[in-house]
Protein backbone atom coordinates (compact mmCIF):
# COMPACT_ATOMS: atom_id res chain seq x y z
CA UNK A 1 0.00 0.00 0.00
CA UNK A 2 1.63 3.20 -1.34
CA UNK A 3 -0.81 5.42 -1.17
CA UNK A 4 0.48 8.57 0.25
CA UNK A 5 -1.48 12.15 0.79
CA UNK A 6 0.00 15.30 0.74
CA UNK A 7 -0.90 18.53 2.32
CA UNK A 8 0.07 21.81 2.30
CA UNK A 9 -2.31 25.20 3.77
CA UNK A 10 -2.58 28.54 2.01
CA UNK A 11 -3.45 32.00 4.42
CA UNK A 12 -5.11 34.95 2.93
CA UNK A 13 -5.54 37.90 4.81
CA UNK A 14 -8.96 39.31 3.57
CA UNK A 15 -7.78 41.62 1.08
CA UNK A 16 -5.38 41.97 -1.73
CA UNK A 17 -3.84 39.12 -3.59
CA UNK A 18 -0.69 37.74 -2.05
CA UNK A 19 -1.65 34.21 -0.48
CA UNK A 20 1.34 32.23 1.45
CA UNK A 21 1.46 28.59 0.85
CA UNK A 22 2.71 26.28 3.09
CA UNK A 23 4.18 23.03 2.44
CA UNK A 24 5.52 21.44 5.74
CA UNK A 25 8.35 24.44 6.71
CA UNK A 26 8.35 25.39 3.18
CA UNK A 27 6.39 28.39 2.04
CA UNK A 28 5.81 29.94 -1.36
CA UNK A 29 4.77 33.26 -1.56
CA UNK A 30 1.75 33.64 -4.16
CA UNK A 31 0.92 37.18 -6.01
CA UNK A 32 -0.67 38.47 -8.97
CA UNK A 33 0.97 41.22 -11.06
CA UNK A 34 -0.21 44.45 -11.19
CA UNK A 35 -2.33 43.92 -14.25
CA UNK A 36 -3.91 41.14 -12.82
CA UNK A 37 -4.72 44.04 -9.15
CA UNK A 38 -2.16 42.23 -7.27
CA UNK A 39 1.36 43.59 -5.91
CA UNK A 40 3.37 41.23 -7.14
CA UNK A 41 5.84 39.60 -4.76
CA UNK A 42 5.46 36.24 -5.98
CA UNK A 43 4.24 33.90 -9.13
CA UNK A 44 1.10 33.89 -9.62
CA UNK A 45 -1.12 30.68 -8.94
CA UNK A 46 -1.18 29.60 -13.04
CA UNK A 47 2.07 30.21 -13.24
CA UNK A 48 3.10 28.06 -10.07
CA UNK A 49 0.78 25.46 -11.61
CA UNK A 50 2.79 25.84 -14.72
CA UNK A 51 6.47 25.67 -12.53
CA UNK A 52 4.87 22.42 -10.41
CA UNK A 53 4.84 20.73 -14.08
CA UNK A 54 8.26 21.18 -15.00
CA UNK A 55 9.52 20.41 -11.82
CA UNK A 56 7.86 17.04 -11.55
CA UNK A 57 9.06 16.26 -15.17
CA UNK A 58 13.11 17.47 -14.24
CA UNK A 59 12.49 15.18 -11.26
CA UNK A 60 11.01 11.73 -13.09
CA UNK A 61 13.62 12.30 -15.84
CA UNK A 62 16.56 12.28 -13.47
CA UNK A 63 14.82 9.37 -11.70
CA UNK A 64 14.80 7.08 -15.01
CA UNK A 65 17.18 8.55 -16.82
CA UNK A 66 19.67 5.31 -16.34
CA UNK A 67 16.93 3.14 -16.54
CA UNK A 68 17.32 4.08 -20.46
CA UNK A 69 20.80 4.28 -20.82
CA UNK A 70 20.43 8.66 -21.08
CA UNK A 71 22.67 10.96 -19.00
CA UNK A 72 22.29 14.46 -19.04
CA UNK A 73 24.07 17.65 -17.52
CA UNK A 74 21.25 20.31 -17.48
CA UNK A 75 17.30 19.84 -18.42
CA UNK A 76 15.97 23.16 -19.04
CA UNK A 77 12.39 23.06 -19.58
CA UNK A 78 10.10 25.64 -21.23
CA UNK A 79 6.36 25.58 -20.37
CA UNK A 80 3.27 27.81 -21.39
CA UNK A 81 -0.43 27.52 -21.54
CA UNK A 82 -2.90 29.95 -22.67
CA UNK A 83 -5.94 31.00 -20.21
CA UNK A 84 -8.93 33.09 -21.67
CA UNK A 85 -9.50 35.33 -18.99
CA UNK A 86 -12.79 36.17 -19.53
CA UNK A 87 -13.33 32.77 -17.83
CA UNK A 88 -12.06 34.31 -14.65
CA UNK A 89 -13.22 37.64 -14.85
CA UNK A 90 -16.49 36.39 -15.04
CA UNK A 91 -17.48 38.23 -18.47
CA UNK A 92 -18.39 34.73 -20.76
CA UNK A 93 -18.81 31.22 -19.78
CA UNK A 94 -15.63 30.23 -21.28
CA UNK A 95 -13.49 27.68 -19.02
CA UNK A 96 -11.54 29.68 -16.41
CA UNK A 97 -8.14 27.55 -17.00
CA UNK A 98 -5.75 26.19 -18.96
CA UNK A 99 -7.69 24.29 -21.89
CA UNK A 100 -3.40 22.87 -23.24
CA UNK A 101 -0.31 23.49 -21.95
CA UNK A 102 3.00 23.20 -23.90
CA UNK A 103 6.93 22.59 -23.08
CA UNK A 104 9.74 22.23 -24.78
CA UNK A 105 12.46 20.24 -23.39
CA UNK A 106 16.12 21.28 -23.64
CA UNK A 107 18.68 19.08 -22.62
CA UNK A 108 22.44 19.43 -22.51
CA UNK A 109 23.58 16.16 -23.39
CA UNK A 110 26.14 14.09 -25.21
CA UNK A 111 23.54 11.37 -26.28
CA UNK A 112 22.29 11.44 -29.84
CA UNK A 113 18.75 13.08 -29.69
CA UNK A 114 17.15 9.88 -31.09
CA UNK A 115 17.20 8.59 -27.76
CA UNK A 116 15.12 11.06 -25.84
CA UNK A 117 11.92 10.57 -27.61
CA UNK A 118 11.36 6.75 -26.22
CA UNK A 119 12.52 8.34 -22.78
CA UNK A 120 10.38 11.33 -22.78
CA UNK A 121 7.28 9.33 -23.77
CA UNK A 122 8.06 7.39 -20.63
CA UNK A 123 8.77 10.19 -18.38
CA UNK A 124 5.71 11.91 -19.20
CA UNK A 125 3.15 8.92 -18.26
CA UNK A 126 5.21 8.60 -14.82
CA UNK A 127 4.93 12.05 -14.35
CA UNK A 128 2.24 12.62 -10.95
CA UNK A 129 2.10 16.53 -11.72
CA UNK A 130 1.64 15.72 -15.59
CA UNK A 131 -0.85 12.76 -14.71
CA UNK A 132 -3.02 14.70 -12.76
CA UNK A 133 -3.50 17.74 -15.14
CA UNK A 134 -3.77 15.42 -17.88
CA UNK A 135 -6.80 13.82 -16.55
CA UNK A 136 -10.22 14.85 -14.98
CA UNK A 137 -9.09 15.28 -11.21
CA UNK A 138 -12.38 14.90 -8.39
CA UNK A 139 -12.16 18.04 -6.52
CA UNK A 140 -13.99 17.95 -3.28
CA UNK A 141 -14.73 20.72 -0.86
CA UNK A 142 -14.45 18.71 2.05
CA UNK A 143 -15.77 21.52 4.51
CA UNK A 144 -16.60 25.35 5.18
CA UNK A 145 -15.77 26.66 8.85
CA UNK A 146 -16.52 29.88 9.38
CA UNK A 147 -14.77 31.39 12.79
CA UNK A 148 -15.97 34.76 14.01
CA UNK A 149 -12.94 37.11 14.39
CA UNK A 150 -11.80 38.11 17.70
CA UNK A 151 -13.00 41.10 19.31
CA UNK A 152 -11.21 44.37 19.06
CA UNK B 1 -9.91 38.39 -27.02
CA UNK B 2 -8.35 37.86 -23.48
CA UNK B 3 -6.65 35.44 -24.08
CA UNK B 4 -3.40 34.94 -22.36
CA UNK B 5 -0.11 32.72 -21.97
CA UNK B 6 1.96 32.09 -19.15
CA UNK B 7 5.17 31.13 -19.32
CA UNK B 8 7.53 29.86 -16.85
CA UNK B 9 11.00 27.93 -17.31
CA UNK B 10 12.48 25.08 -14.92
CA UNK B 11 16.27 24.35 -14.61
CA UNK B 12 17.27 21.39 -13.36
CA UNK B 13 21.11 20.25 -12.82
CA UNK B 14 21.49 17.15 -14.01
CA UNK B 15 21.67 15.42 -10.95
CA UNK B 16 19.82 15.61 -7.58
CA UNK B 17 15.81 16.52 -6.98
CA UNK B 18 16.58 20.51 -6.61
CA UNK B 19 14.29 22.32 -9.48
CA UNK B 20 14.63 25.76 -9.88
CA UNK B 21 11.39 27.18 -11.24
CA UNK B 22 11.21 30.70 -12.64
CA UNK B 23 8.42 32.57 -13.48
CA UNK B 24 9.18 35.90 -14.95
CA UNK B 25 11.63 37.64 -11.57
CA UNK B 26 10.30 35.56 -9.16
CA UNK B 27 12.22 32.06 -8.35
CA UNK B 28 10.75 29.27 -6.46
CA UNK B 29 12.69 26.25 -5.58
CA UNK B 30 11.32 22.61 -5.79
CA UNK B 31 12.61 19.51 -4.04
CA UNK B 32 11.64 16.23 -2.62
CA UNK B 33 11.97 15.11 0.90
CA UNK B 34 14.87 12.54 2.05
CA UNK B 35 12.13 9.53 2.00
CA UNK B 36 11.61 10.35 -1.56
CA UNK B 37 15.14 10.77 -2.34
CA UNK B 38 15.51 14.72 -2.48
CA UNK B 39 17.66 17.01 0.03
CA UNK B 40 14.22 18.63 0.77
CA UNK B 41 15.70 22.28 -0.22
CA UNK B 42 11.73 23.16 -1.40
CA UNK B 43 8.61 22.00 -1.60
CA UNK B 44 7.96 19.14 -3.88
CA UNK B 45 6.19 19.48 -6.99
CA UNK B 46 2.88 17.68 -5.91
CA UNK B 47 3.05 19.46 -2.82
CA UNK B 48 2.91 22.88 -5.16
CA UNK B 49 0.70 21.86 -7.14
CA UNK B 50 -1.82 21.73 -3.68
CA UNK B 51 -0.39 25.31 -2.91
CA UNK B 52 -1.12 26.77 -6.39
CA UNK B 53 -4.87 25.49 -6.34
CA UNK B 54 -5.29 26.74 -2.65
CA UNK B 55 -3.68 30.06 -3.80
CA UNK B 56 -6.00 30.57 -6.68
CA UNK B 57 -9.05 29.63 -4.90
CA UNK B 58 -8.00 32.52 -2.52
CA UNK B 59 -7.87 35.34 -5.00
CA UNK B 60 -10.93 34.45 -6.51
CA UNK B 61 -12.76 34.16 -3.34
CA UNK B 62 -11.66 37.95 -2.63
CA UNK B 63 -12.37 39.04 -6.03
CA UNK B 64 -15.50 37.97 -5.65
CA UNK B 65 -16.32 38.46 -2.10
CA UNK B 66 -18.08 41.87 -2.84
CA UNK B 67 -20.67 40.41 -5.71
CA UNK B 68 -21.87 38.33 -2.60
CA UNK B 69 -21.79 41.05 -0.35
CA UNK B 70 -19.00 38.81 1.86
CA UNK B 71 -16.50 40.74 3.99
CA UNK B 72 -14.11 38.37 5.43
CA UNK B 73 -10.71 38.78 7.57
CA UNK B 74 -8.54 36.03 6.89
CA UNK B 75 -9.41 32.80 4.47
CA UNK B 76 -6.98 29.25 5.13
CA UNK B 77 -7.81 26.39 2.91
CA UNK B 78 -6.38 23.22 3.94
CA UNK B 79 -5.43 20.89 1.22
CA UNK B 80 -4.76 17.05 0.63
CA UNK B 81 -5.11 15.06 -2.22
CA UNK B 82 -3.94 11.11 -2.48
CA UNK B 83 -0.87 9.43 -4.34
CA UNK B 84 -0.70 6.02 -5.04
CA UNK B 85 3.33 6.01 -5.42
CA UNK B 86 3.51 2.71 -6.62
CA UNK B 87 2.88 4.60 -9.99
CA UNK B 88 5.76 7.47 -10.04
CA UNK B 89 8.09 4.00 -8.87
CA UNK B 90 7.31 2.44 -11.62
CA UNK B 91 5.55 -0.59 -9.70
CA UNK B 92 2.66 -1.01 -11.05
CA UNK B 93 0.48 0.75 -13.84
CA UNK B 94 -1.71 2.49 -11.43
CA UNK B 95 -2.05 6.38 -12.47
CA UNK B 96 0.80 8.48 -11.08
CA UNK B 97 -1.05 11.32 -10.43
CA UNK B 98 -3.95 12.58 -7.22
CA UNK B 99 -6.83 10.75 -8.62
CA UNK B 100 -8.97 13.21 -6.26
CA UNK B 101 -8.12 16.28 -4.28
CA UNK B 102 -10.24 17.41 -0.74
CA UNK B 103 -9.86 20.84 0.91
CA UNK B 104 -11.41 22.88 3.40
CA UNK B 105 -12.18 26.65 4.08
CA UNK B 106 -11.81 27.86 7.26
CA UNK B 107 -13.01 32.01 7.45
CA UNK B 108 -12.48 34.53 9.79
CA UNK B 109 -16.07 35.93 8.91
CA UNK B 110 -19.07 37.80 11.12
CA UNK B 111 -20.70 36.61 7.83
CA UNK B 112 -23.42 34.27 8.69
CA UNK B 113 -22.19 30.55 7.74
CA UNK B 114 -25.18 30.23 5.01
CA UNK B 115 -24.19 32.77 3.06
CA UNK B 116 -20.92 31.22 1.78
CA UNK B 117 -22.27 28.06 0.32
CA UNK B 118 -23.11 29.83 -3.02
CA UNK B 119 -20.42 31.84 -3.02
CA UNK B 120 -18.00 28.86 -2.60
CA UNK B 121 -19.64 27.40 -5.44
CA UNK B 122 -19.29 30.35 -7.50
CA UNK B 123 -15.88 30.54 -6.48
CA UNK B 124 -14.82 26.94 -7.56
CA UNK B 125 -16.40 27.87 -10.84
CA UNK B 126 -14.31 30.74 -11.57
CA UNK B 127 -11.05 29.51 -10.30
CA UNK B 128 -8.61 29.01 -12.63
CA UNK B 129 -6.51 26.53 -11.23
CA UNK B 130 -9.61 24.33 -10.01
CA UNK B 131 -10.70 24.68 -13.75
CA UNK B 132 -7.87 23.34 -14.93
CA UNK B 133 -7.39 20.06 -12.62
CA UNK B 134 -11.00 19.61 -12.58
CA UNK B 135 -10.68 18.71 -16.38
CA UNK B 136 -8.37 17.07 -18.84
CA UNK B 137 -5.46 19.35 -19.88
CA UNK B 138 -4.37 18.92 -22.83
CA UNK B 139 -0.43 18.35 -23.02
CA UNK B 140 2.01 18.60 -25.72
CA UNK B 141 5.87 18.35 -25.84
CA UNK B 142 6.25 21.03 -28.53
CA UNK B 143 9.91 19.89 -28.96
CA UNK B 144 13.13 18.26 -27.89
CA UNK B 145 16.43 20.22 -28.24
CA UNK B 146 19.84 18.17 -27.30
CA UNK B 147 23.30 20.46 -26.84
CA UNK B 148 26.07 19.15 -26.37
CA UNK B 149 27.60 20.67 -23.60
CA UNK B 150 30.49 22.60 -23.69
CA UNK B 151 33.98 20.86 -23.53
CA UNK B 152 35.50 21.87 -20.29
Amino acid sequence: MAKQTFQVTTTHPGNGTRVEIQARHHRIIADEPPELGGTDSGANPVEILLGALGACQSVVAVVYAQKFGIRFERLQIELEGDIDLDGFFDKSNVRPGFSDIRYKFIFDSEEAPEKFQEFLNFVEQKCPVGDTLGNPVALRRAEIVVNAPAAV
